[in-house]
């Protein structure tokens, strides 16, 4: 779900902006995660701000995805598979986001998990620590964190992703 | 988890009693699921009351889980996975009841689903349906409802179970 569904970067950059000061345009460097770009004093506040009730609730649509899953679902049986787990306050508001913006996925297509031991033919996925043990084909999601990364098949945006599996 | 794990019939048994005064000792046939053993004006209120927050906080626990899964653990790599996305206000209920009950059981390696699409050696589920499409080796928990199956390697509680995993 996220950086590939949702955007939660965009949401803890307004966060940063709103409590801190920190500026709005933050650009994450290649390889880098958010709050690698975050004054030391506060990196650590990513932490509190994932795991506020509410957080993942309204965040918003990594541009294409809701028309790409439902374009997708012609051909494929499509399940979300995030892994909420280590943040167990993520579970009701990721669900009722899912309800929002994804009401063709049903429940049985849902998964919130730690580890993602899933079956299934093709993974797409920002982190190719998920990629470990899995047997399918994987398609790693651009995102800035596993911008250096060249030994997976990268998508750079859904419509990438339309392309290489429609 | 329910069923196998946890124990969601007593509680309905308890509720109907304390609501309807149906006998707190009921029995249920084998292959029956408990609804078609209440009384038909409240055979659906165990949809309510499972949709209620609350319900899956206090089960009680299946005899001889918690020991049984601590055991597995020195050989296997366990994950608990509970088909709860069909019931959304189960999730932090469920994850809470996990925490208090089995703590040596990391976020990781708890999935909470609908379909159980999950790529593991062997699958301990009390819905033979769960087993559909999954490749490992099945144990199918004793429980009312699949007591007339036939055609799976069964395990009437913990104690068999690790009888023959161990």
């Amino acid at each position: 779900m996220d950086e590939v569904l949702a955007d939660p970067i965009k949401k803890f950059i307004h966060l940063y902006n709103r409590d801190y000061d920190v500026p709005l345009d933050l650009q994450i460097e290649p390889g880098n995660e958010i709050y690698q770009h975050i004054p030391e004093h506060i990196n650590n506040k990513w932490f509190d701000y994932i795991n506020e009730k509410g957080f993942f609730r309204d965040l918003e649509l990594i541009e294409g995805s809701v028309e790409a899953v439902k374009k997708l679902q012609e051909k494929y049986e499509v399940y979300i598979v995030s892994a909420a787990m280590e943040f167990p306050n993520s579970l009701e508001d990721k669900y009722h986001w899912l309800a929002e913006h994804f009401p063709f996925i049903s429940w049985k297509n849902i998964m919130f998990c730690g580890e993602k031991i899933v079956n299934t033919d093709i993974m797409i996925d920002d982190r190719a620590k998920n990629f470990i043990d899995f047997k399918g084909r994987t398609l790693l999601f651009t995102s800035p964190h596993n911008l250096l990364l060249t030994d997976y098949e990268r998508v750079n945006n859904w419509q990438e992703v339309l392309d290489k599996l429609m």
